[in-house]
């Protein structure tokens, strides 16, 4: 992914974060995605990534700083699901914290709105059944999924998805994207080298995809 | 369950809809549970139960005639969760049809609004909190689940939220309950007996909790 | 299960054992199936029934004690299985000890024979299709495991299983049934009272099946 | 992999097998990596990989045949499991066909011995504890499983176990490991190329490790 001649000027951004581990565990593999990914080119875009607090608020502060100090082009926020088996889009954000267990700041609100006077949900403004093709077409476990939860992962996309439905920041698309463990976390999981691939190839398909295709992907329930 | 004496005039209704088999199934537990629930007396209400066609758009409209005809005081839809093991009490509703499989007219939109120009989405006005420690009390498997789907399910969900939204249905309450497999349907599932035991003590628990309780039970992711 | 007339002289011995709470759990569902069966009369056999330590080597020592006291025509062991969703019938136990936790006495042995110098495993002698079936039948969630794991429900198993092979035991028969846990403990989960039908069920079919049925029931893996 | 000078005389082989698709399906990651894996240098040994017939008896005599023609000093069967997200290390394997579908030959035996009046059972004479800390240590999922199914992969299991006892093959060492489907099958899944590092790593460390390590892998049920 290095370039000895970086075009200059310097190339729009791609603004990607993670989380700091949460729930006792010593790791977050979005943390280590931020981490890999962070200077990256994909597809002509330069890649800021950053770390954002596990927790609730803080969280959605720091994601402002950055979006206001770098002005992406695309927001991509990346949390883990354990659980999952697979990538997962995640289509929808919904106004609501309801916390199972407390924040890294020990917070846990129940049946909070995240921002209080908002709509209920947002749709993500990414590609999600072109990226999910691109995904499943390079041999990755991907999946589009319903609900990105109530803690601090969905906080965070809905937070994103209301700030950038605001008049300044037309044409700008974002939306989250949840990761399986690392084999070290349990079972099921997925090789880091795996999940980063496939966030490269997420970014890179969000980038060239003007119009999303018609993919079936639903859920019976 | 007796009615020696049924109250008079005429009890207000609770409006219990379940759906046809579909997916090549022989059976679909919620419409069993509807013949179950149909005619009984629940805290002071009558239920009046229907069976609607697994179609989109068919599904609704057979839903609107029905809360025109009854003019429900409370509006509780259910369907089959195959895959989930426990009474799933739905929090949201999102506007999106995206069918894995045709619906039972052959139908399968993808991603299609539910109803074009309207809001993401919709929260359940049901207390689903309440009834969630009603269910546990009462030694049933039960959870609140952060989606419904995107099948005919949160369909109808979708659209009996959206039209509970309109003046007209100021405290009319509604929301989606999923209900586990039978057990000749596979694994996980419940006891057709348990199901009705539940969809009982969930309807009375919405018929007498008036503001809900506070009570942790979101996702991680 | 009434019984007016008990009959005279003492009826042949049904032996159901259930097991203590263990993992730092507060019940084990086992163990209040053990409560509710004792002393009842199934297919003209009376249930006597004991509750195991969880613990490696005592539970087998009481096993022993309780069969050479009793004097079964038939042992049904049962256990708590987290994670499963039907009644299990269990069809074979090996003969090792590998614990993920520690027994209730603090004992957690690793690749350890149950009987130093026997054989690898064996086989229920229960009818274990015909018990599905017959659970099937009467709407209940069944099914065949193919492992009953390796901590102190397989010891039991196994440590049962090796002293029917003995010459003094011909034609008494026993195996091991896990069940779900009840919902105050997590999901997947049974009710225990559609639990104790279904230990009641597979007990009398046991009890009235000569040879068993054949019935596809495997795991492709 | 490669080595420009490979050792002279023939180095000892290592059999591996994978299947043919089955149920249905298009492909089996198994035969993939047989395809990838044949010939490769491992840790001094020369891989033979070959692909089984996912027929019961057809299978076994394919690996009678390999086995006497190969003379192998390690003996590598490898099977697919869909729904596993690990790469599963078979513990034991038993002494019964019981097919939930057809093999590819059609027939569906139930309950039926792989070797008529052979013992119940034999465990793997593979380090699989030591084999499970290498794959862990190199980030890739791994599992010890306690049941290999009753279809083919466990019929074929338990015929080369059954062969290896025999006096000839003292030495010979043989198991089974399943593997998960690919992204393209379903989920949950593993990359093809993570499967068959995977692979490689185990059968790096069999050869490598005499006597296996204690490292607790059981299961609770």
């Amino acid at each position: 992914m290095t370039r000895a001649h970086p075009p200059s000027p310097r190339p729009p951004v791609v603004l990607f974060t993670g989380f700091e581990p949460f729930g006792g565990e010593a790791a977050n593999p979005s943390a280590l995605a931020a981490q890999a990914l962070d200077g990256q080119l994909i597809a002509g875009h330069r890649v800021v990534a950053a770390v954002l607090p596990t927790v609730f608020g803080a969280s959605l502060a720091r994601l402002d700083d950055l979006i206001r100090l770098h002005q992406p082009a695309l927001v991509l926020c990346c949390g883990q699901a354990g659980g999952r088996a697979a990538i997962s889009l995640e289509r929808v954000a919904i106004n609501v914290d309801d916390a199972r267990i407390p924040d890294n700041a020990g917070a846990q609100p129940v049946d909070r709105p995240v921002v209080a006077g908002a709509p209920a949900a947002y749709f993500s403004s990414l590609p999600i059944k072109a990226m999910l093709q691109a995904l499943q077409r390079a041999g990755l476990p991907a999946e589009v999924s319903q609900t990105a939860g109530t803690f601090v992962c969905n906080h965070v996309f809905y937070g994103l998805m209301h700030r950038l439905a605001e008049p300044g920041f037309a044409g700008v698309r974002g939306g989250l994207v949840h990761i399986p463990w690392l084999p070290a976390q349990g079972s099921p999981c997925l090789p880091l080298e795996a999940t980063i691939e496939g966030l490269r190839i997420a970014i890179a398909c969000a980038l060239a995809t003007e119009a999303d295709i018609r993919l079936a992907a639903g859920a019976l329930d």
